[in-house]
Parts: structure tokens; sequence; C-alpha cells
């Protein structure tokens, strides 16, 4: 049964050359550097707004690797089924990583099928690794940003977690807002054409938000960052339901967002290069980093006053992702 | 919370230059063919004698990597935490973890955790990915097995499947079945500088077991398979449990045995390289693949009759890795 259930479900959903030798690991060619990201996903509910837990599967291991400046080569897809899950549900999500991997220009190469019994998973959890490969110029860290580099978004923040959260506890708005998931290595690669050596750290702020990812940047590279709130994209609907739910936006996860720390001469040309793509049509340079050995992130707030924004502590949706 | 979790409990076992960098992810170098696995485990339980949810990740991922002739170089870990599982439950995972590495050579080098709903998982779930480099002299694969090659196998069969099997069901027998979940790297690579481009194919018999594994390879090889049950390695132990409990040995999985098929003129060699190495001590050849288009295994019996061996199906033990 488990292998009838990767043949005839799973397989021809992802089927490719290195996939359909079925032998214990995939094999495939690489030079140079190379990158290797794992995440799982326990997003609760599967479906949301603007995407399902295949979707976020494949984008976020997209994303971890495009944000070292990684070319994808290949995924791994990971199944674990709770006993019961219905075929139809199963299909639908299997289709979504295919149409998710045929917009990033991905394959999955490699994967596994585990079923639990009835109760002892929730539905369905996936976990995607990926490998990629570094072109020679790039260098690409958290840890690099310095004083004078501008900071960059490529959209609107705080849509992902909204989504996912009112989808969740059944609320309703004037407008059901869509998640932001998306595959980021083609505008990633449009910016590195652009601005290459000059992007010194790219992150996206998936769990904890904009605030958040920051601080990390901030933490890694041992500067301090300003950003200007006025500067920060946010969709009118998504503002009003975080002030309804009593949520911050910037530390309300994102999954199609990211933060390219880039030397002030080369800014222009990143921001040019973003906003060219349809997914950074609303980038903004929104701050830059600073001198300070403190490693703080501050925002100067619209109504004038500068705010210290600290790490997210706590967690403020679980199973977001 | 999650980051103290991962700081304070995960990343002092398994640190590493690369994992501490902390970026989307981990970064190397590598040249030439690369291989890539993963591998989800939901063992229950979580303890077994002979191993642990932690070994076994470590492990079968390790093997996978072995298995196509690859040179570990890299693998992730993501954990998949139910709340409320104790920290010493945790902790001792995490040594389990970080003593298979060292026994394989081998490094963390990215991961991921998350934590579901006290319910929602059982206890732990472990992924791990791998990722490998292939010598350009090694051509292995399952479609490689060529009538007249010898079939070596390293040990004895069945002890991981009895091992947490009479583990989770509370059996007792007169001595503790061991499970033999070991890192098969070290006992392939001198396989490899003994018998070099000779080896065609190699697989470890987890799920399904040796027969299933041999069914598998005849049918990517187009190849028939003739075994001989009296040359099979089984623990005296071992075969009373199966007998006791009405299982098939030959179906029940393994985790630190492995199938290695080998060009004829290269079999003692490749079986001397074997007898070598601890893991190898009661390495033997079994049988040898032969021509029949009808890609059968077939197995001249004790008694004398042959027996045909098909492919495992209906699940003889869930959740057993």
């Amino acid at each position: 049964m488990s292998r009838d259930l990767v043949e005839r479900r799973l397989l021809p959903r992802i089927s490719n050359p290195i996939l359909s030798r079925l032998d214990d690991s995939a094999v495939l060619n690489a030079t140079g550097r190379l990158a290797f990201t794992t995440d799982s996903y326990i997003v609760d509910p599967i479906f949301f707004p603007g995407g399902d837990i295949g979707r976020l599967a494949i984008c976020g291991t997209v994303n971890d690797l495009s944000m070292v400046g990684a070319t994808p080569i290949g995924l791994s897809l990971a199944l674990i089924i709770e006993e019961g899950l219905p075929f139809q549900v199963l299909d639908r999500i299997m289709g979504s990583v295919q149409s998710t991997c045929a917009e990033a220009g991905v394959d999955v190469i490699t994967g596994d099928t585990k079923v639990v019994n009835r109760g002892k998973a929730d539905k369905l959890f996936i976990n995607t690794a990926g490998v990629g490969t570094i072109s020679g110029y790039i260098n690409i860290s958290g840890s690099n940003a310095r004083p004078g580099d501008k900071i960059l978004l490529n959209g609107g923040i705080a849509e992902h977690g909204i989504a996912v959260m009112t989808s969740r506890e059944g609320l309703t708005f004037s407008s059901t807002i869509q998640s932001d998931c998306a595959p980021l290595n083609g505008i990633v690669k449009d910016l590195l054409e652009a601005a290459g050596s000059s992007v010194r750290s790219l992150r996206d702020p998936t769990r904890g938000g904009l605030a958040t990812t920051l601080n990390e940047i901030a933490a890694q590279s041992g500067v301090s960052i300003m950003i200007e709130e006025r500067a920060i994209p946010i969709d009118d609907g998504v503002r009003a339901a975080c002030e309804m739910l009593g949520l911050d936006p910037l530390y309300v996860a994102n999954e199609g967002k990211f933060i390219a720390v880039v030397a002030p001469e080369a800014a222009d040309a990143a921001l040019a290069a973003l906003r060219h793509h349809p997914l950074g049509a609303r980038a903004c340079i929104i701050g830059e980093v600073v001198e300070g050995t403190k490693r703080r992130v501050t925002m100067h707030t619209r109504l004038g006053p500068t705010r210290l924004l600290s790490m997210l502590t706590g967690e403020l949706l679980p199973r977001i992702c």
C-alpha cells in the first residue's frame, strides 16, 4: 500500500529523471559552493487563503536557499501522513507542490513517505530540504551588514500570518487577506544581477516577522539598524486586521518577503531591480545600518518619536508555518 | 522560548563552524557528483534496545548516502516535538545524535525545530536529509546488477525489527535482542577501496527486509536473483523470536545491514574487506544474480526446495523506523 501510494499518488506529480531512479539517494552534478537547508512545515490549517502546506513547503526551502544567494538545484520532500487523511486532500496538496515547483523552476529529486496511526500526527506534516549552488562572487550572510548599508524590503508585511490566523479562527473581514507565500529565487536572481557583490545580507522575515529578523541581522553583524515606519508597506486590510486582533504587524510572519542589506552605492540599482519584478512592485528602502555596538533595532515612528524594536519573545502564533 | 530551546539544548550538542553561522542555509564546498537524500523517523517507541530515534535518524541518512557510494559531507536535522516532551528525553536523544555523528564522522550543518500542541504529534518525529560526494570511478545503482554478479550481506538479519517490536509490545525473551542500527559509511568505504568499480549495487534492507530489497534490485536491473537460505546469517535469539511471533525474518527491518552486488571477479576481495570491518564480521556471499526477465527472487531453502520470495505486501510492523 505504501509503495502504491508513492507510485500512484505522489511520483506522478513530481516526476523527473533524477527522482525516477528511485535509488537511496539522488545523484546530481554540482561545482563550487553548495547551500543546504531544511525546514519542517506543520501549518494549521493545511489550506489557507493564498496557499497551503504544499506550496509553503516548496517556497520555504527555495527561499532559504535564495537567502544565501544560492540557485536551487534540487529539493527533497518528506511527508508524515496521519492515517485517514482523504486521498483528495493529499492529491490537492501534491498538485500544489507540483505547480509551485514549476513556478520556482526546481524539482523534487528525493523523498520519503511515512504514515502514522490516526491521532499520532495532525493530518499532514511536510519536511523539505534543498541544495543549491552559489556563484563565486557572491558572499551573502546575516553577518555581513555594515554601517551605511541600505535596507530594502520587497513589499507589504504580515500577510501570511494574518491569512493563516484568520482562516484558523474562522474570522472574516471585509476582504479576504491572502498569504504572500511565493518562491523568491527569481526576484533574488534579478537583484543579484543588478547589485552583485554589493548585496551583503538577505533574509526572509518568517516566524517572528520583520522586527525579529532585523534583530537577527543586527546581532550577527554587530551593528545597529534604524528603520522608518512610514516606509514599510502594509496593506490596509492587513493593518485593520492587526488592529482588531491586537497584533503588531512588525512581528507577524511573512512567506514571500525578504530583507536585502545592500551597500549604499548599489541601493538604487537594487531597488529598481526589485520593483521591476512582480514580487517586488511595492519594494522600498525601509532604513539603514548604523554604528552601534548595542546591536539595537530602532524605528522612527509615524508620530515622531523613536521606538526600540526587540526580538519577539513568546510565540505570537503557533503553527504558522 | 523556541530560540532558547535551540541555543541551550540543541546547538551545544551538534555545534560546528558551518552550523554555527545560523544563516538560512548552510554553505559548504563540493565538487563533482553530489548525492542527496532524506528520511523521516517516526519509530515507536523512541528508545529501543540498541538505539533510539536520534541514532536511527543519523544512521538512516548516512546509510542512504553510502548506498550510492557517496561520502557524507553534511546532514540536516529537523525536529517536530510534541509539547510536553520532557527535556531529559530531548537531551538524551540529542546526546545520541551527537555520539552517532561522531561515530560516523559527519556533522549536522543545518536544522529546524518545530513544536506542536500536545496530542498533535507522538512525542518526537525527526527528519534528516544528507548530502555527500561521489568519487569519479563509482557508478552504483540498484539498476546496475548483471547476471553472474555475487550478492554479499554484511551480517545477521532482522535484528532492528525484532528489537523495536519486542520493546514496543513489552515482550521479553531469554536475551534482549539489540537493534543493529549503525552507520555504514566506514564499511562501505573499505568495500569500495577493495572492489572499486566492481561494486554494482548497494542497498540497505530497511522496511520490507532482505526479501523486499532484493526484489527492488531485481526489478530495477531487469534480472532475477537466486539466494541460499543456509548462507543468510541470523542470530539464534532473533530466529527464536521470529518463530514465536510468526514473523519471517526475510521481511523484518534492518538498520545496520546492506546488500552489495559485486562483479564475480571482485567478490572475494569484497568479502575479505567486509569481514575485516567490525560491522562485517559475519559477512557472507548469500547468492547471485541470474538471467531472468521475470525479475524473480528465488531462495534455495535449507530443506531442499526453492521458494519464490515476493515483495512484502501489507505493512509487517508499522512505525519501525
